[in-house]
């Protein structure tokens, strides 16, 4: 039997757009002789799907999509695809995360996925009813397939996370090795850092209770905060992998169960580099599909805002990308002159608009009202503000969306100022600590100084008081991330006075992340939606 | 036997405050011969703990105070207390939601609870492992008491709500009738209009199904989005309720088994009353238990300021509450006349500051870079934004949490601007329809002219260029919010043309509701964090 590992890109909801696509793929398969071609978990609905299934109309029209579909596919190749069903049973929530196997004019498949990922950035359990595990075997072609879906094959205790391996039991083992002779696995799994070696340790445990060969097939593109890598393969029964696809773009690979063999790709490894790869897609596929043709962002003269600038750059091109240099009373002119560099470098218009004027035309109206004080946050939130402000002007003028150029560091701590620098439609760089940060510009710069070197190597600064720099504020950023790893990753005590502190602040500053626009997450917990902190509360533990 | 309601407004996290107000009420309970004393669902916790309990250190100081607090409670009182206790098996989910009932120098009794809300705001199953109720049956002074924790007596087929009634099957319905004397309920369950009735619909069929006497007990205060209503109570066999609490506020009742009596307090009932008792104590809590002492707020001269002006004074009286009014290039005079009026009929003090200036001065530095351009959007947005600098450089300047003024129809259809009116650290009306903001001002001025009734009368604008009033870029309120209840609280299809652009506008202005501040929440579906919807999808059905 050949296989087909059709790794696509599906955008949530366009039921239309994914169903041709996955026609268009399927023909494809069979013209390279495919037997059987695999789509990823709710290929057809996009993944996540969220609150969009509290509206049975929007189900409704994607199962009337897949009925279609059915109609359409060729004859002679078989078709396993992600969608989202009703749940036959009226008891239970109301849906099923479900495969379904196609073939021209024979009555669909149905298999259910029994885990339901209710961690982290995933909400299954609010709409989706499991499945049984046992029930997902089928007869194609002599060969008993057993279907399993994304989470279904991760209860093998093989991980120290806090959410991994918290299930009751793992269905797989309920099944005998006997009564299967292939596996697959159709996944809508994203990006993080630890995601590509732990996908083989979960599908190698699979192979090895069930002595089988195995087909992985993963989601590709970004998905509000979610990037789905792709990176699909084939294990033999010694788990050995005899097909691998590319990660960061969709493919369309085969493998030859009786052969052995399959398209072997190099899948992208190193770690800059896939959170690289990983933050372009997710760029990318937020900016194209929330309907944008074009991003902007206000250049700063530090090095997040130079990061952000090439991503936007890779990801969509320099002639998509403007920059907004907003000099302000305590910019130095240095920053002007390397805003310039890398717009010039980058090949990205760049224009210039004081906030001088503005800050003192404002601050005197408020101190009319009000008095004048001695210079203070109220004062520097001021500045930001007034950058947000022509940001958001230019957003507006030109259908531009803005890109904000927040670190994980900054916003761990509030280190930013709501409606100021936390402003945009997406925070590219959200998930990043400001160590990544300097290493990722690094990584830019090994090709050709791209960021100029002084950005990278100027003592960071938010330039909105007279001799400012973070660390005045701050504990050294490498001690910082550190701390903040160990409360946000490794959820763990703070103990000593700085770890405390900094929880403190973490604390107090969560009202902001609340407010911030949507964050690209590549690292194993992100802020964003799959953290979810209450604002009033006390516990400083 | 008597039993005692403490009906108690925890601080979330707070374990110190909150065990100190469960012993003063137990010592209390004492004093007035009760036997037993039931607290609320996750009363020493706090409620809801979210991603609070992904960290052990936090889970592990509650059940420290868990163990101080059994150590201090008197003789000869049984005390049933909600909190979080580790789930004692290594598989599954970490954590149990637990009633555990403590008696004086006697080992605990630990109780889960079974039902795990997953939808809306509630995210249970993300951390807490479901218990069996069949094991939560004991015995005190002869009886036999069935424990429950509130979701657990609602799987009676009686709403058709989506979320609710959507178990595989009622865990009640395995426990038999003769098994038990008493039922009682542990609940922190939050206020919507329809709650009161349906909190006796499912403890009577919960009687009916037992045919014996029940106890509820409901936490009372606003904890983020949350507000819990109390008004707990005791029914007799026959369903019939013989001890009610008040609604809104602390109480200790008492209920006597034996002869069937109870304090009977007059809960609120009159719907407007209840959402305004509700705001106001949604209010009062989150200002309070995030730190705050003082609130401030732009009015306006229209109708949504003015509610929320009325709602803080009653929340935390006229001296904490600072009111802004900015007028700019398009406001009419007649704004800052009731503005003022409404400041002096709540005894509150007004501040003025013209954005006039502000604005000549920040639109001419935008165009000095890109050209003057006709009156748009960009003009508009440019005042709405610079009244956000002012009220939050007035906030930086004395530590006063800016209250937002959006309401729900402005939310849903994205009437209103990102960084400008949007901001706040709450928004106390923003679950409250147009017709809704409208109903609640009139029942203020029942009692006396709170709101100039000009305010109420005059045509809704957001006065942001010439001759503008809301009518002209929306359908009538009251068509445009019987579309959003049918869209969002009834999940239906937009079927008419008008209906299917309100669909759209809804989904296209996504991007502004992810970035909200916390919504109080009084309905039962209101945006904020229990509505998770994608930004970047397709899904127009």
């Amino acid at each position: 039997m050949r296989i087909a590992l059709a790794q696509i890109n599906s955008k949530l909801g366009d039921f239309t757009g994914n169903s041709e696509k996955i026609l268009s793929y399927t023909v494809r398969a069979k013209e390279k002789h495919a037997d059987l071609v695999v789509f990823p978990e709710a290929a057809l609905f996009g993944y996540h799907p969220v609150d969009l299934l509290e509206r049975p109309s929007v189900v409704k029209a994607q199962e009337e999509t897949l009925v279609k579909l059915h109609k359409s596919i060729p004859k002679e190749i078989g078709v396993l695809v992600g969608a989202i069903v009703r749940n036959p049973s009226r008891e239970g929530k109301r849906y099923w995360n479900a495969a379904v196997f196609l073939e021209k004019g024979k009555k669909p498949k149905v298999f259910a996925k029994q885990l339901l990922p209710t961690y982290d950035v995933f909400d299954e359990s609010r709409h989706i009813e499991p499945g049984k595990v046992a029930d997902n075997i089928f007869r194609f072609k002599k060969k008993r397939i057993l279907v399993t879906i994304c989470e279904d094959i991760w209860a093998w205790p093989l991980s120290k996370n806090p959410w991994y391996a918290r299930y009751g039991s793992n269905p797989l083992k309920k099944i005998k090795s006997k009564d299967v002779d292939l596996v697959v696995n159709l996944s809508a799994s994203p990006f993080t850092e630890m995601k590509f070696d732990n996908r083989r340790l979960v599908t190698r445990a699979t192979v090895a209770h069930f002595k089988t060969p195995m087909v992985y097939v993963n989601m590709v593109g970004g998905q509000d905060e979610l990037i789905f890598d792709g990176g699909s393969f084939a294990l033999n029964k010694r788990g050995e992998v005899q097909a691998q696809s590319v990660r960061f773009s969709e493919d369309l690979n085969l493998y030859d169960l009786k052969a052995e063999v399959g398209g072997m790709r190099e899948p992208v490894r190193e770690p800059l580099e896939c959170v690289r790869q990983s933050l372009v897609l997710g760029l990318r596929d937020f900016v194209d599909k929330s309907g944008f043709e074009k991003v902007h962002l206000g250049l700063s003269g530090g090095i997040d805002s130079a990061l952000v600038a090439c991503l936007a750059t890779d990801a969509l091109g320099p002639s998509k990308v403007k920059a907004l240099y907003l000099p302000g009373p305590f910019s130095s002119k240095e920053s002007q002159k390397w805003s310039a560099k890398l717009a010039e470098n980058l090949g990205i218009e760049l224009f210039e608009i004081s906030i001088m004027d503005s800050y003192k035309k404002t601050l005197s109206e408020f101190e009319k009202t009000f008095g004048a004080k001695e210079f203070s946050v109220t004062n520097e939130n001021l500045q930001a503000r007034l950058r947000g402000l022509f940001l958001m002007a230019y957003s507006n003028q030109n259908r531009s969306m803005l890109l904000g150029t927040s670190n994980k560091s900054e916003l761990a701590v509030g280190y930013s100022t709501l409606y100021g620098d936390m402003i945009g439609g997406l925070m590219p760089i959200g998930d990043l600590l400001k160590t990544q940060v300097f290493d990722l510009s690094r990584h830019y710069n090994k090709e050709a100084e791209v960021i100029p070197v002084e950005i990278i190597e100027r003592p960071p600064s938010a330039e909105l008081r007279a001799d400012q720099l973070d660390q005045d504020s701050l504990p050294p950023y490498d001690q910082l991330d550190k701390t903040i790893q160990k409360l946000v990753l490794g959820f763990q005590p703070a103990k000593t006075p700085s770890e405390k502190e900094i929880l403190n602040l973490m604390i107090k500053s969560e009202f902001k992340r609340w407010q911030s626009p949507p964050i690209l997450k590549v690292s194993d917990h992100a802020f964003g939606r799959g953290r979810r902190f209450p604002v009033a509360h006390s516990s400083f533990y």
